[in-house]
């Protein structure tokens, strides 16, 4: 996993305030900022997807960052490059999808330039006014592992997509068009009156929960059959299939009455990594599945 | 020039008031922000630069927008796509060249992804606190026209870089590593009491003054011998030459005590476009210009 080695050289030169969350938080300005790529054949392929929903993804993937982040997305900025020949029409749907995603986020700036492949570049800041801001290093013994929606129907979609074969709707639009978890990672943000952990589930369901107790120093037990997922897919696809953008959090108990959608699949204890059904699983470990699952790319 | 036609598509997608400056000002945060990329190829080529080189200039174009805003550049992040086959080595030369550059700007995130061609997407935030923020459209009649610097040097460097041949250091560190005008711009929003107009001289001089005077609606009257340019530099580079990062502003007589470096170089008349020595050029003349100039790429 080169890129992990990519990560740290660039971890150097961070200021030491802004290392692990995957938003940084500008206490100074009320706001949380956070900026992600996505790459023509690397993150996505023209050929199972269109225009519009790849604007429409490209925006909820950074609005989902600032949700979990417990902040309110405010702003966006927009950094296209493409190919010579695109048209006037593909920029058209690029926007409109992204405008739909964006809702009553702000397109403050769009800038375009010229590349081979399409490139993708999306910045996102969230208000955190009113609200309290999560880490992944925040999670707390005592409180509940909980989740929202379904997991691993994205990566069920694409598996299909890649083979060019035919399936349930909701596991393409998992794929092709996610939702943010705007409603619950407000209400969360809003209400919960403690340190907390929240992530979404951009890199799968097990690599969120490994990040968050290794990132605290907890251990975080999990029952699967409490996992939310549709039984048609594969327990690998649930805890290691990515881009489901669903979130993870570590709330008190008595928070559970002001949430809506959110699903209690364990709890935070003393201890070191994630035990599920018992069988306790280091970062190593977690890390070794999802290299052996994706043969590397993450 | 197709660019422009994809601009407009943009701009029809964007809220109204973000339209037209480089940094787009987010008034109920107290931030301006900008986001710009520079693809392998299109913008530069490793032929010429090195890593150092181009982290240097992709934090610093950056800067120069929030410079020339008014803004005071506090915060950055860089979305960075790179070949499977990039060296830890270049990953640590392109950072310290990004660091070096931003300088007390705070990189508060960093992502990587890969990508066939090298690209750089970088965001930076400008604190507006105790700043007058400028505006392309707020020229006033009757305020100076004033610049930094020497123009073309950049044009110059890039026309020797692309032909391999030789010629003085200076024009090869100005298209390489360019600086950005942070304290002249500083000493201009902290001190003004009045609207005004000030841009970067990345697309060229002639471009900002066409930029500013067509979008403030009034004539700037300008001298060519006043401009500040090495005598080895041709007029064509001094006027249309793109990338030398010096300031362009527009601002009134009792300002210059306070102001160290900058040249004046015409002034903010009643009227419509740019006179240049008594010709009189339109918006459209002066894109002509700049297109017969770099054959329709900007």
């Amino acid at each position: 996993m080169k890129e992990k080695e990519f990560l740290d050289i660039i971890k150097s030169y961070l200021n030491a305030g802004y290392i692990g969350d995957d938003c940084a938080y500008l206490r100074d300005l009320g706001i949380v900022i956070t900026q992600d790529s996505l790459v023509e054949d690397v993150h996505f392929k023209m050929e199972y997807t269109d225009a519009y929903k790849l604007g429409y993804k490209s925006a909820m993937v950074n609005i989902s960052d600032i949700c979990a982040s417990g902040a309110e997305p405010a702003y966006m900025t927009v950094a296209l490059s493409l190919p010579a020949k695109t048209q006037n029409e593909f920029i058209k749907d690029f926007y409109r999808g992204l405008k739909d995603a964006a809702k009553n986020v702000t397109i403050a700036g769009g800038d375009i330039t010229g590349s081979e492949k399409l490139f993708i570049s999306i910045t996102v800041i969230g208000k955190t006014a009113g609200r309290t801001i999560s880490s992944r290093a925040h999670a707390q013994v005592g409180q509940l592992v909980i989740v929202s929606g379904e997991h691993g129907n994205s990566a069920e979609g694409l598996k299909k997509l890649l083979k060019n074969e035919t399936c349930p709707e909701k596991f393409l639009n998992a794929h092709l068009m996610p939702e943010a978890e705007r409603k619950l990672s407000r209400q969360i943000a809003e209400n919960i009156k403690e340190p907390y952990a929240m992530m979404d589930t951009s890199d799968g369901l097990a690599d969120a929960l490994s990040q968050i107790a290794n990132s605290s120093g907890v251990k975080l037990t999990v029952e699967y059959d409490k996992i939310p997922h549709d039984a048609r897919v594969t327990k690998e696809n649930v805890l290691y299939g990515g881009e489901d953008y669903k979130l993870v959090a570590t709330v008190p108990e008595s928070l559970l009455p002001q949430l809506e959608g959110a699903f209690v699949i364990g709890k935070v204890e003393k201890g070191l990594g994630v035990e599920l059904d018992g069988i306790l699983f280091t970062e190593k470990d977690i890390n070794e599945k999802i290299f052996n699952h994706f043969g590397g790319i993450i």
